[in-house]
């Protein structure tokens, strides 16, 4: 149980709950997400004192899809829970950061050292005496935890989980007992700044790798460079944008790599992802003698159902924590520096640049043949594309959002949002919430855009509410498609289990407790509407939230979804 | 991976996935709660067409919320989730369902036996070729785990599962491969039934202790009987209502207990619970020189923050797993033989009967005599006492609700549901939607009736979108108070972190969908609505869902919560 640290042995003390908070405040975190429960509520104190917002979501679940969202645009997150009930309905959105590397601090509440030590008979437990079976399950999805039971230990154990958190990008796991939350720890640490810095790569290491890069790239007739998640969420973007500059090669991104490039470069070609690539992608890549791929996770979803056709033998992988070049391994190598050298040694002559594809929010020909005024999926993504503004923080939705998205061209700037290898239907309303927030903070001019799927959207629907109360502006669009579109296409195309109740969707923001003065809400149901809406620029540029049902049919999907669809339902009932 | 059985080798061969429903269905299952995933949706096939209903919830913690809900009116409940992300939504959910002994057969659909010995980077997986994590998690809130890998010995892991999870009392986890779904199995095992009974106590042991129960109980000047929730949750209650009626002892229930007990019986004395105890029990009680103990669980918001005065001296403690006279134990004895046997044995003049308190749904006289029309706690409950009809299915949300409720004397044959122990706010309203469900299956007129706070509500809303759409028509009152009253009494009263969105809650059925003709929604502010709305017999027997909010004080609630918070502020904060 908890002892104390005498006063006299702290030259600056402050209480524990302060010093974590200032912690988070001193990597760049200004909003604190979850829900209010009693082993929580005495830490819940310090979060106004000490200069962060307490965001009050709906439910956990909710909480730590909406840290996950602010994390992906300010870098980090923290989410705040009770013992047992919260943290466990919290534990899906956490699973999701560690499978995506999102850096999320998930804080919770527990019940007091002496309460654990005597087994009490509290409620929030199993009524059996074990206060660690939840903590059990969320060491498996966490790259540190804390237990934070002793003063004398709870401020090394803070900066440690928080530099884990920062460095793996993935979720730590911090334990705060009730009658830890005010001990005294140093607060003389907090003048050290918490060192962020990934460590260096041995320099003959690296310098070696990158000679064997240099030397596959002089020789190759015909290179290209593939971005994928890795790639941002590991923090190599600044690299990776100098290798696009100083080569001026065709880049590419996967789905779960958009937005990683400017995709207003004129080298820009467009999204690969196997079958379901962009128009003449995949022949472009799959014809490139040296695929430099950088950060890829090459999940089912990320390639069309592993529809990839690129050969080892003609790749260069670049990740957080290691280097491949060809089946040449250089383990404990972080792209990073490898990248930075690499364009640093780049002399002209060294790299041959044969153009890609262009993508360009062309609508297809058929589209615009078609007499009918029933928006299409084939239709709506590239007309996104001329309508979205730079640096729009865009979310989609596992379903057809996040496939529509493909054929998306984005302005410069843009983030895009979403959850392909972990694919938690639901999460992109809360992340939405978290995004909005993020970008309220950085107060750059940024619109929140959300696209989800009526199935999706009735999961979490609930942070709407938690978007009306912090006056978060975000514009969401609910395609109304008439249920789990996404699974019809993988099994039971017209089947009940895949149906949902059909709600009147534009009402929630007024049931959500928001006066129609306050918000926009409407429905599109063609074409035309689309059009109106997309040259209205009072909507465009509204302060308000925005509620927006797009009427889509049931059966019209992406055509990359019905691929990965296919290939899903494939692998399901694969036999060998 | 999975292997096929030669089909010459069985009988009648059936597919798993009906197997396993078909044995749902033998035990009184009649609905599957759940989320279609991509991972399940071949098993969802077998669920109509095997006599069952596929209820489709909003969300999967909702689902398993439900779930429970539906177990305990009708014995034991089915969930279907995906791999992961459902999985994990829904722990919170099954982590309840454990500690409260509510059996819930927990089915995964996961991806195919050989994706998995694969280790494929599938999506809803963590990336890392490991399939177990989750599986690992729920373990340790399953009293089973029956993973289908192989069609050889499913139909046994199937069986022994739901046989432990009635007999247990406790959630139990399945796992269903996508490629086992349709692997054949002996069909011609389903034409024996499950043996669920319990398995006899040792009769010489039982004899045993049969007879130093009756000797103190004959000694007794004083005694009692106490009823908590084990005697529900383990099945005791005909037992129990035998040896209430033999004995004419003094009865009354714990707050778990609630509803355990005929509470038209003249013998019914009320709710003990240390302090928060209905009036003139915990005199009665720690008067006595005999509590006969049934089913305890003496956990904090069972007993108002541990405030029993009950020597073990004076103790007999009845359980499904041992029984204790005094200091003296028994393990391995099952409550249920023991009073069965000793009601055989009692004898006229065994027993000394003095009577207790009788409760009467009286409102307090302070009540009445206030000019105040504002709707009070302290008037509601016992109020609602008198509303209330025989055979209601009554469920209390964590918070002001389910503290209330000790205030309220049921009619006979009312069911009571609430969350004492593991206290997850939200459940309520997912549990209304499973009671409601079985309610409609039992079809013998009864209403399910749920009571949640604002606070509560705003976590699981949609259910209430899941009961429209399965016209289900459960009486909903939402008590608004400004947010989460029970943490205000614990800590920060005034705080923004305790308040919540307020929402137009009226207005929920017609965003879920529901045409104004076919619900009934209203809002009560004081208590002539009250005595309105109670007197108003179509209201009372419409089969339309019923809606209301109520409108209470944020800083008003039933003392036995003001007690118990305070004593869990007390326990967060104590020191040695």
């Amino acid at each position: 149980m908890a002892t104390d640290i005498r006063t006299s042995e702290l030259k600056e003390p402050v209480d524990v709950a302060e010093y974590l908070f200032r912690r988070l405040h001193e990597i760049g975190i200004r909003s604190i997400h979850g829900v209010p429960g009693d082993y929580n509520l005495v830490a819940l104190d310090y979060i106004t004192k000490n200069g962060l917002n307490w965001v009050g979501n709906c439910n956990e679940l909710n909480a730590g899809y909406a840290a996950d969202g602010y994390a992906r645009v300010k870098g980090m997150s923290a989410i705040v829970t009770t013992f047992g009930v919260g943290e466990l309905s919290a534990v899906n959105a956490l699973a999701g950061a560690y499978s995506e590397y999102v850096p999320v601090v998930h804080i919770v509440g527990v019940p007091s050292t002496l309460s654990q030590r005597d087994g009490m008979l509290l409620h929030h437990t199993l009524g059996n005496g074990d206060f660690n079976v939840f903590a059990n399950m969320s060491r498996q999805i966490s790259c540190a935890v804390a237990p934070l039971n002793d003063p004398h230990d709870a401020a090394a154990l803070i900066d440690n989980a928080i530099r884990e958190c920062w460095l793996q990008s993935r979720p730590v796991y911090v334990t705060l007992p009730t009658d830890v939350v005010q001990k005294k720890v140093e607060g003389a640490r907090l003048k050290t700044k918490l060192d962020l810095d990934f460590p260096p790569n041995d320099k003959e290491k690296e310098d070696y790798v990158v000679e064997m890069v240099l030397k596959r790239l002089q020789e190759a007739k015909n290179p290209v460079i593939l971005v994928d998640a890795c790639a941002i969420r590991h923090r190599a973007l600044e690299e990776v944008h100098a290798l696009v500059h100083t080569t001026n090669l065709p880049v590419f991104v996967t789905p779960m790599g958009k937005s990683a490039i400017n995709e207003t470069l004129p080298n820009y070609g467009g999204v690969y992802a196997g079958d379901g690539s962009n128009a003449g992608v995949a022949t472009r890549i799959e014809a490139a003698d040296l695929v430099l791929s950088i950060g890829a996770i090459k999940s089912d979803f990320n390639t069309s159902g592993f529809t990839y056709r690129v050969s080892q033998l003609n790749t260069i992988d670049f990740h957080s924590h290691m280097v491949r070049v060809r089946y040449s391994e250089y383990p404990g190598v972080r792209m990073n520096g490898v990248l930075k050298k690499l364009v640093d040694k780049i002399q002209t002559g060294d790299v041959s640049v044969h153009p890609g594809p262009v993508p360009n929010n062309d609508i297809p020909h058929s589209e615009i043949s078609s007499p009918s005024p029933t928006i299409t999926q084939a239709w709506f993504w590239p007309r996104l594309g001329q309508w979205l503004r730079p640096k729009d923080v865009v979310i989609t939705e596992t379903g057809t959002a996040n496939f529509g998205i493909w054929e998306t061209r984005f302005p410069e700037y843009v983030t895009a949002i979403s959850q392909v290898l972990w694919g938690s239907i639901g999460y992109a309303t809360g992340a939405c919430q978290g995004a909005a927030m993020a970008v309220k903070e950085l107060d750059r001019g940024q619109r929140t855009i959300l696209f989800t799927g009526d199935g999706s959207f009735q999961l979490t629907a609930q942070e709407v509410s938690t978007c009306l109360r912090n006056k978060l502006n975000p514009i969401i669009f609910v395609i109304n498609n008439d249920g789990y579109t996404i699974e019809r296409f993988i099994h039971g195309m017209e089947d009940a289990y895949n149906d949902v109740q059909p709600w009147n969707y534009t009402s929630l923001p007024l049931a959500f407790g928001s006066p129609a003065s306050e918000h926009i809400a409407l429905s599109v149901k063609t074409k035309d509407d689309v059009e109106k809406l997309f040259s209205d620029e009072a909507f465009a540029t509204s302060d308000k939230l925005r509620f927006v049902e797009i009427l889509m049919e049931k059966d019209d999907a992406p055509q990359a979804l019905k691929l990965t669809a296919a290939a899903s339902a494939k692998t399901n009932e694969r036999k060998e």
